[in-house]
Parts: structure tokens; C-alpha cells; sequence
């Protein structure tokens, strides 16, 4: 565990994704890239694009967590309402911010491409909010307060994180040994708890996965202190071993 | 919409997923299914081995929700507590399920395969559960109120979601249509939001992506009946050839 620990939470918005016709690939990237930096990410939530169920999850998982990621609902159509229901969760006003208007009025005419209303859209950004920049495509996210707002299409999410990233404070590294066992997990379980209990301090989970008719287990442990990590890790395969389990 | 809803959340239970270890494909998995029988997923959470976290989880959304789905923690080792939470979550008690922990002892026993107290602990099934078999592994899943208990392994959580779809509440099931558009969001927005307001009852989407550089857009309508939603189309069809869009 690291002290004082920063955590976080990721609210994915979209109708896509909880209808299965988009597959969510934020989940996985924002996991890796927030425990590399020391960001325990504690709670992953899904809704649909509805304001007021949007308003109640932000404002529940920013009392709880260091950062609110939220992904999804920034584009130009009817159903992009992140960005007017971050500001009616924060009780502050929205509008068409003009530096970022006029920044994507030059960006659009360079590429002969109208600015339509739809397109100002993207410009709305709630009073007090800091930009996120993203080096794919013009139209922002932001930071309000300690929500970070990014888009959903993946690639622009991980753009948007990378601009992001720089500004979040970060825990201490946890760092992560793996041990994988050709067994069913019942087989070692006893003696994985067993090995728990001696470190607590020590976070182990086992992942079972069944493949072909066979089954395997992959023993992860995680700790914060290298070195000490690597001791415990060395004991448990030692204790594998001794059993013939490894 | 369907009338009367059926609606139903997730919750996927895991460090696993939150530390980016492990990739969930539960969640599309599930959503599709759930979509195709008719009934609507509205939330998912993701949360850690944390018996409060699952507890409080687990009766927020069964008050809200006709069904709630859970997946991960029910296996042998030390960090799966799903069941055990979920009978406090009910305010229940669980042991050994006697019948459960007989078929285990002779699959095993057929298999050559000892029974451990870690084996024994995935016949833990709280009282009043109705038991959810799979095809894959021995250790059942159950259903309690109206919470869906089910291992997190992909194969076998689509195989409890087998056993278990026929015993399911259906809503009428949602037709759905996507029109392929090789242009921004912007582009479309204004035409498409002004066909949403003239027709409330169609859900329509448009869920932008980007790839090779180039921007597309898909906009999905879906209804339950099947004959307006092809009449919805058709017009939204009409209406992005005049403009020269599609």
C-alpha cells in the first residue's frame, strides 16, 4: 500500500457500450496507465447518457477518490452531454469558451471545413475548467476541479491522458512479480493464503484461467517495496516447489 | 422502449480488472446477451475484493434494477469473498451447501483430484439460493433475490448465463439499424438531432470513430418495433443523400 495513497475512479458514459454494440477498450488502457504511475484505480462505473444519473455518479465519486476520469459524451451530437452535466454537478455556469472556438475556426478553416453549430459544441467547457489537449483531433477535454474529462473514441482518450498525466500527483510505484502455476487454483489456494497472512503488507491475487480442457493459475503479488517484494515472492516459489506444485 | 423495462446492472468484482492485470470481456459479453433477450443494461460498476464495497454495491443496485449480474470472486482462494458478501448483503446465513459439496467430492474423486477446504469453500452457497450450473467446471454459480452470482473466467460465466437466461424476465426486444457515414460527427449532428426530436420513441446513437486519419461515423436508431424503426431509417437515409452526406 503506498502513503498517502492516491486513488481513483473512471465513469465511461455512452449507450454504446452497455447496448455491446461498442466494445470498451478504455478500461484496460486507463488501468495500465494509472498503476504505472501510482494511481490506484478503485472503481470503474458505466452509465448511459442520461444528465442526471451522470451528475449523481460524478458528484458521489469525487468526494470519494483523489481524480474522477470520465470518458465519453464530449462530441457535437444530441447525446454529448458530459460537458453541461459536469457543470450542473459542479454548480457552475457553461458556455462556448472563445479561445477554444476561435482556435478550432482556424484549425477547420485551414481544412475548408464549416463551423457549424454542432461543431461549437465541442467548445462548450464549464467556468473554472483547465483544457486537456489531445494531439488528434481539435475539439478539448478538461479538468474540473479533480474530474478529468476525455473523449471515448480510444485513441483520442490516450492522447488526452498523455497531456493529463503530467499535472497528477502520483502514490509510489507498486510494483508486480508473477508466478504461474499449471493447476487448477484449488491446488495452491491454501497455501497462498497461508502465505498471505505472513505478508500482509503484500497484495496477492490469483487468477485462474481455463484454456484447451486445462486449467492454469497466475499468482501476482504486488507491494510498493521492491526488494522486499522480491523476497516474499522467492518464499512462496520455494514453498511451490517443495510441494511439487511449480 | 420496452413497457414494462426489464433492466438489469453488472457488477464485476476484482482487483484484477482495476489494476489493468487482467483485460474484462465480461461486460460486452454480456451486454450483447442481455441486449438480445430483450433486457437493458443501464449500469456496471467495477470494484475491488473489498466485502463493503461489495455488500453496499450489490443493494444499491438491486433496489433499482430487475436483475443485477455479478461476476468474479467465486472461486477457492482467499480474496474470492462474492459469496459470503452476498449473504450479508441479505442478511442471510451460508455454509456448505450439502448437495453441492457431494457432487464436487465425486467429480473429483472420478478425476483423481483431492478435496480440499479450499475446494470445499466454492460449495459455500447462501440460504435460499437457487443454484446456477455451467458445462465447464463443477463449483456452481446461484441466484439470490434477484442477483445473478457467476464466476468471472469468460467460458464459464457465458455458460452460467446459459443455464441461467431461460429462468429470465424478457422485455421486448429491441430492433436495432446503423448508417454508415464517412464524415465527421459535426457533419451529421444538426440533421440528426433534428430527426431524434421528431422521433422521440427511436433511440438513435451516433458513435464517431478515427482511423488511418479519417474520420466516420455510424449512427445506430433501435426500437422495438421493427416496421417504424425501418421507416425511421429510411427517412434519416433520404434526408443525408439530399444533403450529399452519404
Amino acid at each position: 500500500m503506498t502513503t498517502p495513497e492516491i486513488t481513483a475512479a473512471l465513469l465511461i458514459i455512452g449507450d454504446e457500450i452497455l447496448s455491446g454494440r461498442t466494445k470498451d477498450k478504455n478500461i484496460g488502457t486507463l488501468a495500465d496507465s494509472l498503476t504505472a504511475i501510482g494511481i490506484r484505480l478503485r472503481e470503474v462505473r458505466i452509465i448511459g447518457d442520461e444528465e442526471d444519473a451522470i451528475v449523481e455518479a460524478v458528484n458521489t465519486l469525487r468526494e470519494t477518490h483523489t481524480y474522477v476520469f470520465t470518458t465519453g459524451g464530449i462530441g457535437p451530437t444530441h447525446d454529448d452531454i458530459t460537458a453541461d452535466s459536469l457543470a450542473k454537478a459542479f454548480g457552475v455556469s457553461i458556455d462556448v469558451n472563445p479561445t477554444v472556438a476561435e482556435e478550432m475556426e482556424k484549425v477547420y478553416a485551414q481544412r475548408g471545413v464549416e463551423m457549424t453549430p454542432a461543431r461549437l459544441r465541442m467548445a462548450r467547457i464549464p467556468d473554472g475548467a483547465e483544457l486537456v489537449r489531445n494531439s488528434v483531433s481539435i475539439a478539448p477535454g478538461f479538468v474540473l476541479g479533480n474530474v478529468i474529462v476525455m473523449a471515448g473514441v480510444p485513441s483520442i482518450m490516450a492522447a488526452m491522458f498523455s497531456d493529463v498525466a503530467p499535472r497528477l500527483k502520483r502514490g509510489a510505484k507498486l510494483y508486480s512479480e508473477t508466478l504461474m502455476v499449471r493447476r487448477p487454483e484449488a491446488d495452491i489456494s491454501d497455501l497462498f493464503a497461508a502465505h498471505q497472512k505472513m505478508y500482509p503488507d503484500v497484495i496477492m491475487g490469483s487468477y485462474p484461467s481455463f484454456l484447451d480442457g486445462k486449467f492454469k493459475t497466475e499468482l501476482v503479488l504486488r507491494a510498493t517495496n521492491e526488494q522486499n517484494l522480491k523476497k516474499v515472492v522467492a518464499e512462496l516459489r520455494a514453498k511451490l516447489v517443495e510441494k511439487a506444485l511449480i
